[in-house]
């Protein structure tokens, strides 16, 4: 086993050297970051946990490196934050040397680089079980941090992506079926389960139009549920509007509704609800159009202070319980 | 057991307020921090698992909340950082409720009260064993942080309080000695190891004179080689002038050799090793004294690259190797 220092130069090496705001990086007590006037700082941490949030029998080690770093930029997305840096702390087992080391940072280094963050700092300890826990942050202009607080009756909910997909992921990994064997729909859960996406390029647009927004990782009803209490204010949702994949309809069977379900309640998604006044509702389309940046309306906040997700046949939809969201993780 | 939600109320109970420069607080996707012109931030991150670094039959939960905290702000300290505000990351066994959080937040929370560093965020997780992960950021003006590689030939080296005692009362936890039947002496020992006390006060206050600063956490004889080959330079220390404490020399069995020993390279102790340019160095002792902070001289940084520790013969000492210190982790 290689020593202590030549493990963290191995995860180190894998990532380009800190810039930016980092005037000192890796390798003191601390790490420096300069401010800039006018600018707040968004910060987050969030950890993943090996046989909470991952297994090492189902995810690779660059797998489980990506999702450590993209649940917490997904936070930052959500604040209309551009990432300026992150921490990560690792614990592992003492069965880890620089072949781990080296892939878990591939992964996590690749997804920093795609939204330039460099890591500012860090630390190592031994464990039983490999967990993760990073700390971003991102900057906004003093102010301009959008809340989940700021949501108003009449304001129109728009998601991004596609729901329901990553916890479809999850059933075809719970399910045993054989990683690498599926065909492309497959894969395509499986991506949205292990290596999801941040949308920081949306959350920085829609911070120009959105009063309000969250990042979907407990599943659509329950979001909104924090949201909706954050601002407090009700919502009408239409459950038939919520945009689903293709990959998820054919994981349904074919069957929409159970399709919708999923989406709905799913967990995991790391996608935006946003909540966007009516006389920015048409600059906020037209500009996700232009980024190229796939966003579906799917209701409205209400003064009504209760959260209706209506059915096709405009009945109130009665949402599937059982998703343990505690023993995924919760932030405070 | 209580609802995720009412476990993080109860934690959350037990700290005040944020304020300061915390706009947004826990309660959404991140937490929004003010900054000011002209500071920079030092930020860290730590974490305590437990046995790896503590056991549930050796420390209270109270302790490893504090402990948690204080090897953090240690961090700070050594910065000459004051301390601003953290973010807190518990991962926790399915067996834990309302009781073993309040008693993590309440050893936390009477830590960051004395320190005025609120809670801004965090994030709680299932997971097979306990561990707590803080990042924490405190500010120094612009270009002020004490770094490790600031230090030059001539310079004074300084350390604060005692050494070894936290090494002495791992001894004594390991040894299976009926905790809470010692005497005073051992009790300040186990009170070393279990609930050490960052020293941001001196911290500050030498970021007016010293030149670098490091805190030890892995012995001084090791951190001196961090403090040594981050500013290019050597040092001699003199072993007979490194400050013990009354509690380890009766540990030691009145031997003040062995607690010599265990002085250079005990680990944990939390204490600030400081290099002070000569012409500073009596204001420097004269602040300390004014504001009752212990400190002692113990040697010199040297132009030669060596690292040289004296026997009171005026030999230079071999150390004793075996302290795991991977194993007790390590910053990156």
């Amino acid at each position: 086993v290689p020593s202590e220092f030549r493990l963290i130069d191995t995860f180190l090496a894998a990532f380009d050297r800190p810039s930016g705001q980092v005037r000192v990086g890796p390798g003191d007590d601390c790490a420096v970051l300069r401010t800039r006037v006018g600018e707040e700082l968004c910060l987050t941490t969030d950890a993943i946990v090996e046989d909470v949030h991952f297994t090492l029998d189902r995810f690779t080690l660059e797998e489980v490196g990506h999702k450590a770093l993209a649940v917490n930029l997904s936070d930052l997305a959500s604040m209309g934050a551009t990432p300026r840096w992150f921490l990560c702390a690792i614990a592992m087992p003492a069965s880890f040397g620089a072949k781990e080391v080296r892939a878990l940072a591939r992964g996590m280094s690749a997804l920093a680089r795609t939204h330039e963050v460099p890591l500012a700092g860090g630390n190592f300890t031994r464990a039983r079980e490999l967990s993760i826990t990073i700390t971003a942050a991102g900057s906004v202009r003093r102010g301009k941090a959008l809340l989940r607080s700021g949501a108003r009756p009449g304001d129109r909910l728009f998601v991004s992506g596609t729901l329901g997909d990553a916890r479809a992921g999850l059933e075809l990994l719970l399910s045993g079926a054989e990683v690498g064997r599926e065909g492309s729909r497959q894969r395509a859960l499986l991506a949205a389960q292990k290596t999801p996406r941040p949308r920081i390029a949306l959350g920085r647009l829609a911070s120009r139009h959105a009063r309000a927004a969250i990042d979907l990782s407990d599943g659509l009803a329950q979001d909104l549920g924090h949201l909706c209490a954050a601002s407090n204010v009700g919502a009408r949702v239409e459950l038939a509007r919520l945009p689903v994949s293709a990959a998820l309809l054919s994981h349904s069977g074919g069957d929409r509704e159970r399709a919708l379900g999923l989406a709905v309640a799913g967990g995991e998604d790391y996608e935006l609800l946003l909540a966007v006044p009516p006389r920015k509702v048409g600059a906020f389309v037209k500009a996700c159009a232009q980024a190229g940046e796939e966003v579906t309306g799917i209701g409205e906040v209400t003064a009504d202070l209760r959260e209706v997700i209506l059915s096709p046949t405009g009945k109130p939809v009665r949402l599937p319980g059982g998703f343990d969201h505690f023993a995924r993780g919760r932030a405070i």
